[in-house]
């Protein structure tokens, strides 16, 4: 009986709520800005183009839900690389506050280098000591620890020339970014060089990004089970896997197995996730953010020992990817800007 | 003017989409039972009783939906894996199939024992034959080729027993399950032993889990520029990462970043992710398949050479783990039986 009542009242009631749906759906004027931080102009045309083509039903380069995957780059697209990447910055600090309880390292490089503030030296050791001293600063701990030493050192450090904590150092066209793709069912997901257990602890809060979409280069990780028996994970002194240059691609059919359809980089350790990307059936985003805005951020490309752009630029030029230019195509860099 | 008419007319409005919305709700006349095919009893309300603690708000076991990560398990979990690991026959089967091409197979081992078909010399050459042939299965074709001779294969082999694709022998109590968590905001990966590159190009369609929330071991990849300039990804013929055992909590950290607070195993291969599991904080859930029905699937566990449960049964026993008794906890094993 209710059942019948309801279904009658139900069917009477249809119109009525499509009037209701039709008068929320018309409340606002005119759809706000998704990209707002942006200037108007061929750069950040292309994206909503991108995105309204890709996600219209009926458009000739629809894509489903499911297979809308976007992948960034983190270090230098989703925030400031400079003067070192932040992730360096990080193990030289944890390799001095170890310094103490090793005191091998006075004599052995490239942690003497670090000790000493040697920075020359420590170029010279070229990137296999840093990725000694990457390893150092998360060997032996467990990745909760681990977590724990990257989220004190964040609420702490600060950064040398902005003197605010690094996280304060995101783009805000980028978040934003970030929300308008999430907005029409994108995945998105960070590829990056970085350590997945530098960025896991804190890119959900930052980007929006969970843990389990954060794809990392990642150091060796033992499973053991203490005397108590309680089972625990303990990193290791050694890098596994690097996800960069070719690496990327190779990271991203290990870890999503499904080739993005949007990709974002900034540098030559980029370029083979762009290319992957782009050579891929279909609608296909290739961008590349290229710091030219000394004033606000810093301005480097073909001459930088961090973040050098230099091949992947001429690539994206001669295959039209879309190129940011941050100083002109930026009106904001970082949120607190706005306040 | 439209604004204003509108909001008069939205405000009127209410009560009536209240009562359409009610009525709505009211159709069903309770709560459809979310695991038809489990009987009533101590596994399912076990089940039931976890997902209602961790997923209510103010529950004092309340878990945000962000960290519901369900682990699961494939071989002897969410299909059958008798009389061998469905992976271990499709990889004979391309063997058989590429020999002509390699005639040096005729008088190497394994190969030869797969072959001339002699399961004893094969069982022989135990876990690294075994290996050696599933890297073979892969090796030199792009990760999209391979999975195209899955998908073939899948179309067309049939299970030695039931006569139907392997495909059909998923657990529909198990499918039910995994509705019933993502229903209650679970995120569901699979956590498997098998090969990511294997069971990715169908488990989105078969289980609903995608591909980048399938967990698997790994063989080695190559990033390389064909003479066209095309990118491929090439597969090596080596085995990369081992998601068993030890493994499968390495791999949860690699790749998921998270510790589950749900996981699903059936054999001695689960016990450390059961364990890693159940040593979280908060409330957890740890579930084992047991296989007891020799009429309806198989029975097997301590002596068993596929998916032998032994130490990980009596972990869970000890511990109050939730052990599926297969022949008495489920109604029906397969979707085809309902139909």
């Amino acid at each position: 009986m209710v059942e019948r009542l309801c279904f009658l009242f139900v069917r009477r009631s249809v119109l009525v709520v499509a009037l209701v749906v039709g008068c929320l759906g018309h409340a606002p004027a005119q759809t706000p800005d998704p990209l707002p931080s942006w200037n108007d102009g061929p750069t950040k045309k292309s994206i909503i183009d991108f995105v309204a083509h890709v996600a219209a039903p009926g458009s000739p380069d629809f894509v489903p839900a499911s297979e809308r995957i976007a992948a960034f780059d983190n270090d230098g697209t989703l925030w400031t690389e400079q003067p070192i990447y932040f992730q360096v910055a990080f193990a030289l600090d944890r390799v001095r506050a170890m310094a103490p309880q090793n005191p091998e390292w006075q004599t052995t490089e490239p942690f003497k280098a670090v000790i000493d503030n040697d920075m020359r030296e420590l170029a010279a050791s070229g990137t296999k000591g840093l990725f000694e001293i990457i390893a150092a600063s998360q060997a032996g701990l467990t990745p909760d620890e681990f977590a724990e030493r990257v989220l004190d050192w964040l609420a702490t450090a600060r950064h040398p020339r902005f003197h605010r904590p690094y996280t304060d150092l995101v783009y805000e066209p980028m978040l934003e970014l970030l929300s308008y793709l999430r907005a029409n069912r994108f995945k998105t997901f960070i590829v990056s060089g970085g350590g997945s257990e530098f960025m896991r602890p804190w890119t959900e809060k930052v980007y929006g990004i969970p843990p389990e979409q954060v794809v990392g280069s990642s150091g060796g990780i033992k499973f053991e089970t203490r005397a108590d028996g309680h089972p625990v994970l303990i990193n290791l002194p050694k890098i596994d896997f690097i996800d960069d240059g070719p690496g990327k691609p190779i990271g991203i059919e290990r870890f999503i197995g499904r080739r993005p359809i949007f990709a974002f980089g900034n540098s030559d350790g980029d370029q083979q996730m762009l290319e992957w990307t782009a050579a891929g059936n279909g609608a296909r985003f290739m961008g590349i953010v290229h710091h030219t805005d000394a004033a606000r951020e810093y301005a480097y490309d073909r001459q930088s020992h961090v973040g050098k752009l230099d091949k992947a630029l001429d690539e994206g030029i001669a295959k039209g990817w879309t190129i940011v230019d941050m100083k002109n195509d930026w009106k904001v860099i970082y949120p607190f800007e706005m306040k």
